[in-house]
């Protein structure tokens, strides 16, 4: 479901806690900072935006990148009436950090999370009735396996398609507000259920990323497999190009989706059984459609995504 | 293993027999041509690059591409009196093309094949007494998913891996002799057995073919998925590009290499099991160790290959 375009118009926050500098957040401060300094910015120009890692290392690569114009270990005081709040933190540390958020925030705040499972936040922010007023989440298709500020690019969300999940007790107002502000840094908005999303998520995201770890965690690091390292293509370094990740962000993200992506590992261990299976029965015209079918499926999914 | 540096030293072929003038045989008759253009090249100028391909469209496009200096649909036409045959076709044809182009070519011709599975190939050919004077393995670590002579580019083979695998009866002057031949491409020459390669293959290629294969087919593309579909980003673009490969190309790869990717996909549907027995009994320290574990092994492989 696509937002309403009418009525949507972006309106420049005066004060920013970004929480959680790292790549994404970052990012969103850079692209942030970017769209103030342009002539349609107006009056957002001198925009405070307040880093908070509790990390000094963290906390200095956001303000050397620019994406930040100061930096605390102190939620409470970067929230202190701001009247946008951005958490960018891994996926099980959201909740806290939004009802410790909105308990200092401006009464007109948006606090929106950008992790990428959605189903149980929205669930835990819903119990809160102030925290359902002011929360949104949003999830940003976007990032790479690489961490912290010092990646962070003010083009990052160029492009790339943000879900937003509005909760049982989302207002409406609240929705356009992100979708405009999203829009702004020219991002694709589209909304759908908490729930709809993290299936979706451990199909095209989680899945992919515990695969691809797998197939960089058989290839066994002893001698005999030296040659095998030799002969690594570009196959290799692409199909597990995400198992590069942060272990401690993708093990949040697999215990907060673990449902979904149960359910989706069955059915890959179901079709790697089957595939196994015709190949050891011979059967080259089974194993030649399962490949036909993928290509078919990849082919039409990149055909969709380049129009 | 590498070959000795000593002694090796490049002679320009008179005539080249291409016969699958695909997007390997086609820039491997590109880079010859360039080579060839080099002041260093020689005599070698007016080289003679004939491309074998049964389509006529194929055959066009071989020669639009500039990869040959003709074509024809006859291999034993193309062969006689070669003293170079590039055999690209897809596996399950090659033992049946190095038997027809021995009897046809140059006797000190060298007959090379580009294909990516070699253990029952190099087995074949040591049975043939002529043939195992002239032919040797290898295998480009080159290529994409793209077929055709029409993505062929001059470059594919720099830097990258070219692996030999003579059998028990193959001259070592032949051995040379392509070692010669792959580094004036400014190709990276290793050698081992034919079941090293195979073996090693199936864990860094096969699979991770299959696997990007699975996770492709297992994005249903019913209505419900619509949602996923629109949440794909470059991590799912990037584990299932390989999966965009020709389904017949890779099965006959399958083909000739069952044993060997049976036994890594055993592995990999027991490491599958593993991670997902770990989330299901909420064993976060598991499966973060498994996380780990991939991620060090993904980024000491990129450090070697980035050596």
């Amino acid at each position: 479901m696509k937002p309403e375009a009418s009525n949507i118009h972006f309106v420049a926050p005066r004060r920013v806690a970004i929480i959680g500098a790292g790549l994404l957040g970052g990012s969103f401060g850079l692209a942030l900072r970017e769209l103030m300094n342009q002539p349609t910015g107006g009056s957002g120009k001198d925009v405070e935006i307040i880093g908070v890692s509790r990390s000094a290392a963290s906390r200095d690569a956001a303000l050397q990148s620019g994406a930040v114009t100061s930096a605390t270990d102190c939620v409470e005081d970067a929230c202190q009436n701001a009247d946008l709040i951005v958490i960018a933190v891994p996926v099980d540390g959201i909740v806290a950090m939004v009802h410790r958020s909105v308990n200092h925030c401006a009464d007109d705040a948006m606090v929106m999370d950008l992790g990428s499972t959605k189903a149980s936040i929205v669930r835990a922010i819903d119990q809160n009735e102030r925290a359902s007023r002011l929360f949104v989440g949003a999830h940003p298709i976007a990032g790479s396996e690489k961490t912290g500020a010092s990646f962070a690019r003010a083009d990052l969300f160029e492009n790339k398609t943000v879900v937003l999940t509005p909760g049982a007790r989302t207002p409406a107002s609240l929705v356009q507000r992100a979708t405009a502000l999203w829009r702004a840094v020219r991002a694709n908005v589209i909304c759908m259920s908490a729930e709809q999303h993290d299936q979706a998520m451990a199909s095209v995201s989680h899945v992919p990323h515990i695969v691809a770890s797998m197939l960089a965690g058989i290839l066994k690091r002893d001698s005999a497999q030296h040659d095998a390292v030799s002969l690594v293509g570009s196959g290799w370094l692409d199909t597990t190009r995400v198992a590069s990740g942060d272990p401690d962000l993708w093990t949040a993200i697999c215990r907060e989706n673990s449902a979904a992506i149960q359910s989706e590992l069955t059915s890959a261990i179901d079709w790697l059984t089957q595939f196994s299976s015709k190949l050891n029965g011979e059967d080259f015209a089974a194993v030649r459609e399962l490949l036909l079918q993928s290509q078919i499926v990849r082919d039409q999914v990149l055909a969709a995504k380049q129009r």
